[in-house]
C-alpha cells in the first residue's frame, strides 16, 4: 500500500515516462508539484495542453511548427531550397541554426535506423526525403546524422537511397573540437582529425 | 527571434522552473512532448491538475495527504502517538518507512532553516511541533535531519527549542554505512563511528 495519496503516485508514473527521467526523480519531481503554488501548476498545465493542441510538424521538412503550417524555416525568404541539411532530430536544427552558418534548409527524420529497437526505414521520413529532391531540384544534400552506430547506419541508408540521383552528397566534417585539447580527444576523433586533413 | 512555435518555449520554461532540471534537459522534454501520443500528454495534464487539487498536508505532521484529511500514517492504528520522528521532507518519511523500523509518527518541518535563502524559523512547522507534545503527551522526539550545515542548525534549533519539555530527545545514529567499506567512508563518516561507537 502507497503512503501517498494516488494522485502522486500517478503523478510520478507520468513523470517517470519521460526520457532521462528516472524513478527518484520523477518522485523528487513530484512531491516538488505538491508545494507548487497553484498558478505556477496551472501554468504546467496549460503548457502540456498547448504543446499538445498548438504545435505539429512542418509538412514539409518535419521539423516543428504551428499544426498544418510550414516551420519558421522553410518560410523563412532568402534560405536556399536547393540544399538540404538531413538530420536525425529537431534538435540538431536548433544546434545547427545556433552556429548561424548554414543557409539552406533542412530535412528532419524523426529517429535512427534502429533495427534492435524495430525502427526500419518505413519509421523515418526517408520517402519525403526522395520525393523532395526533384520537386524543388534540389543540388545538395548534407548529411548531419550523429556518428554513433545508428547514425552511422542511418546515413549510410540515406547514400545507398540518393545515390541513383543527380545530386551532391556531402557529409559534416569530423575532426577535433574548435577550443579543444588535441590531448584530450578520444581516439577516434583523432583518428578523423588526421584522415580528415586539408591543405594548409 | 525563436524557430520553434511559442507553446514549445512556453513548456520548456516551466519544466525549467522544476528543481534539478535545466535549460538543455528542459528543452528536450519540450520536444519529446512534441512527439508524445496525445494520450499520454493527456494523462501528464490530467495528472498536473490532480495533484494540485487532490493533494494536501496532513494536518497534524504535514506530510503529504488528502486536501483537509489524516495522513496515512497518522490515520494507522497501531502506530505510537508518542513517539515523533522530526524530518525535513516528505521524501525523508518515505526513506524511513521503506526501512520499516520505525513504528512512531512524524513531524515533517518543511525545509531547512537556512538564513542565506531567507528561510528562518517561522517558515518551517516548528510551531506546531511544540503544541503537538503536551497535546499527544509525547515522550521521545527522534530528530531527523539530514547532517549537513543546514540540517545540523535545524537541529540545533529544534533541540534548544525543545530542551524546556519534559521528554527523551534523540538523533539518529551516524556511522559507517551497512555493506559499505570502511575504507571508502568518508573522514567525517569515520570520525562519527569512531565518536559513536557502542560496547558490544
Amino acid at each position: 500500500m502507497s503512503l501517498l495519496p494516488p494522485a502522486v503516485d500517478r503523478l510520478a508514473e507520468e513523470l517517470g515516462r519521460l526520457p532521462g527521467i528516472g524513478p527518484k526523480t520523477a518522485q523528487r519531481l513530484a512531491f516538488h508539484a505538491v508545494r507548487m503554488p497553484a498558478d505556477r501548476s496551472r501554468r504546467l498545465e496549460a503548457a502540456v495542453a498547448a504543446v499538445r493542441d498548438e504545435v505539429g510538424t512542418c509538412p514539409e521538412c518535419f521539423f516543428i511548427a504551428a499544426p498544418g503550417e510550414l516551420c519558421a524555416i522553410c518560410r523563412a525568404p532568402g534560405r536556399d531550397p536547393r540544399v538540404l541539411c538531413v538530420v536525425t532530430d529537431p534538435s540538431d536544427v536548433l544546434a545547427i541554426e545556433r552556429a548561424g552558418e548554414y543557409r539552406g534548409r533542412y530535412h528532419v527524420l524523426g529517429g535512427t535506423l534502429s533495427p534492435i529497437d524495430g525502427v526500419g526505414p518505413e519509421a523515418l521520413h526517408l520517402h519525403e526525403l526522395v520525393q523532395r529532391i526533384p520537386a524543388q531540384a534540389v543540388r545538395e544534400v548534407i548529411l548531419a546524422t550523429d556518428s554513433d552506430v545508428e547514425g552511422e547506419a542511418t546515413a549510410s541508408y540515406v547514400i545507398e537511397l540518393l545515390a541513383p540521383l543527380s545530386l551532391e552528397l556531402t557529409r559534416l566534417a569530423h575532426g577535433l573540437p574548435v577550443g579543444g585539447e588535441l590531448a584530450y580527444a578520444d581516439e577516434r576523433t583523432v583518428a578523423r582529425a588526421f584522415s580528415g586533413r586539408l591543405p594548409v
